[in-house]
Order: structure tokens, then sequence, then C-alpha cells
């Protein structure tokens, strides 16, 4: 056992580690910095979908980068299995790290439900784990099986699937609600569901799976809870994400709702010295202040900024003042993003707001040979006219402008604002300076106000 | 002559003028609007340059829409000679008009410098018009000539250079400074001035154009001011447009510097009844204070709105608080986009700012086939870190990047707020969330600070 000293020890070397390791790294010059790291190879988390199909279409293509070298930084391949918040130690098989400050980046693993528990030994059911071997199982696994189901329709699900489809797989995808339903409203979601059925998807919408029918250590069907029998192949669970925190759970650290560590705005926990970052650290959400089991990378990112900036002083006033749950994906040509509340969540949350839409093309005028049809919704507080949400489908450059509306979300601004919002418009890269969507969207939704 | 009353009158048929019809006509759906176009057919202003490349194509395909139709709005093609303030009329050859409220959007024209005034009567030189008969002319004219000069680096001119190029014309652009100088630093500035090279234009920097040489009302050479004679064939002067403002001026309407009509925030003139907006307008820079020169139809449309609503009484506190300066283009297969100051504006201004460069990829991981290089540069007061700049280069997403950085100068946030920014990130559509360029330019600036 050899014991080694660190001013500051991470444990996690995913993209919340890796940027806070950058960020202390460049904030405290003079203060060594050890990563921890679990696996020798990662994988870009919001990568993986695409090793399946046809855009990466290798393991080894969504490899995740080692961060930018630092000469005060050092990433070590080491398991941690203690932490000891008395003695500021952590332990693996070989090493106790000694640290002044330590931030806890475990990240998160593959959410299994109850009833899927004893499937997991089968052959040919997995959930979506991130390390290097997790994805390389599955994708050597399905390589020369024809049909997968996958069940999920949440961003993971819908990815998979649609990379799986365009392999020639014959792809179902079994979910509750409907396509990508915690993030959009039915009208946008519909659009999303019509280009997976258009590529051949099959959808099994509305119930839940209820058991994995298996026989011989190999699962061979899927039974709904309406009793319907849909045969699988393959099983991939994209049922989501829950923070992983057995390690932190079992050094005494508070856990919050979602099982997620107890941060303050700072990403510190109750140990001034002891910080939670990423997917394994407790949110909220910024609009309605709620408990939050949004898992983001760009989340992520952003808390490891404040943390890697805030381990020895306070530097700026405000932190991290919740989640906005902003997202983007693309489905087949078409992109969708959505930032904030929809209009669903809203009226669960019993708050009073309008929304407006308009549908426009993405390049002006629409005879532009790449012109795509692009939409926005907003909604807005009814009384103050405060942006609480958005949703964009359109071409590539959806994903962008679904963060300026995320922006609008976070610096708290109104339609009001939106509908004299200065734009850059041109021809070939965005939509007409009198009828952009998002200020189109914005007198839209003034109009009920 | 007849007599018309209206209770809004609207010059001008731009995208001013369209959007503050369709603004008034939803704000005071009681009220009848009469829109005076000038000519039957108008031009998408920027989407000009496209016509006479393979991108349009044809000046068919660059039609300006004519607005939404409603039913309290009427277009008349028909021109105002005269304005009454006293008796609240319009005057035309065939009309008078009297009205209660009245809205300038005449727009602009080309500037032609004093030296090129006397060479505009040549067969083989143009200035760049809106109408649809102004770019039909040059379309026509230019069809079987090899060699075309372009005089003038803005991005009329680049965008027009660099369609013509694409048809296999003999391009030269000439140019007293660099590509786009007054919106680009020279760092990316290079970047566009490289792909020019690349596409075979002739780059005559450096030196301005002194007079254009004739011979039998034919150009048939440019003199620049160190002596050199450079052979043209057609002569394309894209130097820049000045406020359309001989009618208001002849109405006794105060014009202020750069002779646009004086207007308030909220784009009153100095008679209460009375508006401008668009390019006929006088604007001040949101930054410097300064008035500008700045036109772009956004910002027209963004001042159509605010008149648009405001005609009867104001409705938000704060109409239209100065231009931002917010451009994009393509040159090849690179998008570049720029809001507010550069780094020599901001030096020329005497402003003491910092500011931070990140070059990532648009795309991650970087294996992603359509992956391209994004780069972000971000100018902000020293001392408080307020975004006062930003340039981009990058994929077509560019194009809405700075439109988030529009945002940020807009709701004038600091780097602190960017450093902590939450954004939607996915492998087919953004940079990495842990190398996101906006955020990492932050960054980098914030060193400085």
């Amino acid at each position: 056992m050899t014991t080694t000293y660190t001013d500051i020890l991470i444990i996690g070397a995913g993209p919340a580690g890796l940027v806070a390791a950058n960020t202390a790294s460049e904030n405290y010059p003079d203060k060594k910095i050890i990563v921890l790291k679990e696996f020798e190879k990662n994988q870009v988390p919001c990568g993986i979908p695409y090793v399946f199909g046809p855009t990466l279409g290798a393991v080894e293509k969504n490899a995740m980068p080692c961060g930018v070298p630092m000469p005060n930084m050092q990433v070590i391949v080491d398991t941690a299995i203690k932490v000891d918040i008395n003695t500021k130690t952590v332990t693996s098989a070989s090493t106790i790290y000694s640290f002044d400050k330590l931030i806890f980046a475990t990240g998160s693993l593959p959410f299994v439900h109850a009833s899927f528990q004893d499937a997991m030994h089968l052959e040919n059911v997995f959930s979506i784990g991130k390390s290097y071997d997790d994805v390389k199982r599955i994708k050597d696994y399905i390589e020369d099986k024809k049909q997968i189901t996958v069940i999920g329709t949440g961003f993971i699900g819908v990815e998979i699937a649609t990379e799986l489809v365009m392999m020639g797989k014959d792809v179902t995808i079994i979910g509750g609600g409907g396509i990508l339903e915690g993030s959009f409203d039915p009208d946008m979601a519909m659009q999303a569901q019509a280009i997976m059925q258009e590529k051949g998807i099959k959808l099994a919408l509305g119930q839940h799976a209820k058991e994995i029918k298996s026989s011989q250590s190999k699962a061979y069907a899927i039974e709904l809870c309406d009793g319907t029998l849909l045969d699988a192949q393959v099983v991939l669970l994209a049922t989501g994400y829950q923070p992983n925190t057995k390690l932190a759970a079992e050094a005494g650290l508070k856990l919050a709702r979602y099982d997620g560590i107890w941060v303050d705005e700072y990403m510190r926990t109750k140990y001034k010295d002891i910080f939670a970052i990423g997917d394994c650290s407790a949110r909220r959400d910024f609009i309605t202040r709620d408990p939050s089991k949004v898992m983001l990378a760009s989340t992520s990112a952003a808390e490891a900024r404040v943390a890697g900036s805030s381990l020895y002083s306070l530097k700026t006033l405000k932190g991290f003042n919740g989640t906005i749950a902003i997202f983007s994906t693309m489905i087949g040509e078409r992109a969708f993003a959505s930032a904030g509340v929809t209009e669903s969540r809203a009226k669960e949350e019993n708050i009073d707001f309008v929304s407006g839409f308009f549908e426009g093309f993405n390049r002006h005028p629409a005879t532009i040979p790449d012109a795509a049809k692009q939409s926005v919704k907003l909604i807005a507080m009814r009384n103050s006219g405060q942006i609480i949400g958005g949703q964009v489908s359109g071409g590539k450059e959806a994903g962008e402008v679904i963060n300026i509306i995320g922006l609008a979300i976070e610096a708290e601004l109104t339609l009001h604002n939106l509908t004299s919002l200065q734009i850059a418009t041109q021809p070939l890269l965005t939509a007409a300076p009198t009828n952009y969507p998002i200020v189109k969207a914005a007198q839209n939704a003034l109009k009920k106000c």
C-alpha cells in the first residue's frame, strides 16, 4: 500500500471530472491535482448511440479524449473503494490518496427497473453502460442479430433505434408514453415519431414493458402491460440512469432525492472541502425548483466549471442556479431540441403560462437549395412574459437555436425581449429577418398574454 | 387626383415596411393600413448576391414575398413624391393619401463615392440596387462576360465575388482594407481571405480604387491609389448604401449623422405621429453609443416591430436600444459571423477590453462525418467582464452560434455568465459539452481580466 498526497483529488474521469480537473488546474496552477479514472478506455457518453449505426460505426471512433494535459494534473487508472472524510483519504486496492479537496464525479449507472433486474443475467439483454467494455460487448453481440427491441423512448433509446434501423436491423421500440415525451409536447413529438415510422422502426407505445420472457438463459419476448407478447432477439434497456453514489453514501455524505449527493449552489457538500458534480450530484430544476432527474453532460460540465474555480474560495456571486434541461437530438434528417419546461409539464406544475408557435424555413428565401422547415414553440409565464421553455425542430441549426432559447431562459428574459431580438440573418445560414421563428413565436405567445 | 384616408400609412415595402405593417395590423386590428410599394417586384435584399451564382441562379428565385395578407392591410404599388406634415398627407402622381400615423420605411440606396459618380453612366459599371430591375439588368449584362471586378470588400462584395467565381468567371475584388475588415479582426478575416484565394478570386487589397478608366462609354480598367491599373470588363460597385431620405428631408424632418432620419428609441421622429424605421432611420451603436452606419434587415425588422406596436401608445418600457451590428455570411464551405465590436474597433473607441479565443469542432467526437472546425472569439470589458463582441467561424451552425453571442451582448451578460452557460450539446449537432467554444473562449478571456 503506497500513500500519495494531492491537493485536489477527483474521483471520476467523465466529462464532469475532466472539466473540473482542467478548470482547477487553470485556477490553481500551484496545486497538485489527481484524477482517478476507473477504466483505461472511456466512451464519449452522448456518442454511444452512434457506434451502433453508420454514423460512427465503431466503438473505437467514440473514444473519450483524455482531457488537456496540464503540468500540475495527473490522471491515474485506479478505482476508489473507500472514502474517509475524517482522515481525508481515499483508498484503492493499492494506494491511499490523502487530499485537501475532494470532488466526487462518479457519474451515473444504468437504471434498471425492479421487474427487469432478474433478466440482466440473460445473454441477450443489455443496459447501456458507459464504459468501453460495456459498449463493445453490446456492439459485438448484436453484429449478426437481425431483430433488436429497445425499451425506452428517451433520447438514448430513440437515437439507438434510429441508428440500428439504418444498419438494416428489424427494430422495435417500446415505451409507456410517446417518443421523447418528457422533453416535447405531442405536436413536436409527433414529427419525431413520424420520421421513425418512415424509417421502418416499429413503435409499441402507450403500454409499459412488464416482463422479459426467457428460456435457457435467453430472452425471447417482451410482455407488455396489456398482455401483448412481442418477440425479441436482443433486448436493449434504455430506461435512464441513476446517480452512482455508493461510495459517497458509505462515506457518510448526505444524499438528496433521487439519491444524488446533496450539494449547494457552488457544488459543495455539507463538508467544505468535499464537492460533488455531474450525474452523481443532486440537481434541482431551474424553473420548478424541484429536484431534477435530468442528466446531461453539458450540465455536468457547467457544474464542473463552478466547482473547479470554487475549491479554495468563491469567486463569483452565483454558482449554478438549477438545471434547465436543455437537449437536442437528430432523427433522420431532422433535428429536435428542447429547453426548460414543456406545456404538459407547466400544466402539471400549475404554472399560468402562454405558448406561441411558428413554422418557417431555416434559410431565406425558401428557394435556397438546402432550405428546411424550422418550427419553434415558446412557453412563457402569462403575467411576466418570462420565458420558461422552448422546443425547436428543423435542420442541424436547431442544435444551436435551442441554445439561444436556453440563454433567454437562463438570463430570465421575457417575450418582449425576444420580439425586438437582434439577430444575424443570412440566406444560406438562417431564417429570414422578417420571419425568424423565435421572434415570431414570441409575438404569437404575446398575443395570448 | 383621388383622395384616400388611411389610419396608418407606410412608405416602403422592404423588410422594415412589411414587418411594420404586419405588426401594426396585429396590434391594431380596427385600423386601416396602407403600404406604398414603389416597384411591382422586389428582391429579398440579402439574397441578391446569390442570384449571380449557382446558389439561386435566377433573379426570379429571389422574389420578396408580399408579406402575410391581413384583412385590414392593403399594399398599393405607387410612388410617394411629397409628404406634407401639416396637412398629414402623402402625394403620389395620382393620389393624395391622408393619414393619421405615418411610417417612413424608404430604405437605402447604393452609396457611390464622388470619384465614381461620373462612371455610373458607363454601360458596364453597376452599383448593386435592390429592385428587381436593378438586379435583372446586372444579371443579364454579365451573362456572357468573362471578367468581373468587384469594388468593395464588405459582405455584399465578398458574397457576389464568391458566387461569380463559382460560375467560372474571372473575378477580381478590390478593397482599401482587408476582406470583411469592419466586422472581423485580422485573425478571423484571414481565414475568409484564404478561402477566397483558394477559389481563384484575385485579391487587390490595401489600395483603394481611385478611378474607373473608360473609353467609348465603357470602363476598361480600374486605377488604384498607387497607380496600378487593373483591366476590367465589368465593374460592380459594392461600396455600401446610404439612407434614402430625400422625401423625409423635403418634408422638413430632422436628419441625423449619416443622413438617417432622427428617431427616438421607439422609432418616433420629432413629430409624434410620424415614425421612421429601417435603413432610412438614424441608428446608434449598442456598445459605443455612436451613430452607426450598419444596415441590416434583421435590425430593420426589430425596429419595425417596435414601431408597429408603438403607433398609438408605448407598450413596453424599452424600445430599441441601439444596433448590435450582428452579421453572418458563408464563403465556400465555411460560415463567418460577427456581433458587436471587433478588437480593432474596441481599441479605436478606447475601450479597456480583454478577448478570449478557442478553436474546437462543431460536432463531437470529431470523428462524426461532417465535423468541421469551429472558432470563437469573445471580447469583453476588462473590469465588468461584460460581453461586447464576438466572432465565429465554422460550419453552417455558426449562423446561429453568433445569435447566442448577440443575445449575451443584448442582455448585458458577462464572461462569468458564459462560463457556466447551460447548453444543449449533441454529437451530430454541436461541439462537445467539455469544449463548447463559446464557454472555452469565455474562460480564456477571463484569465486576462
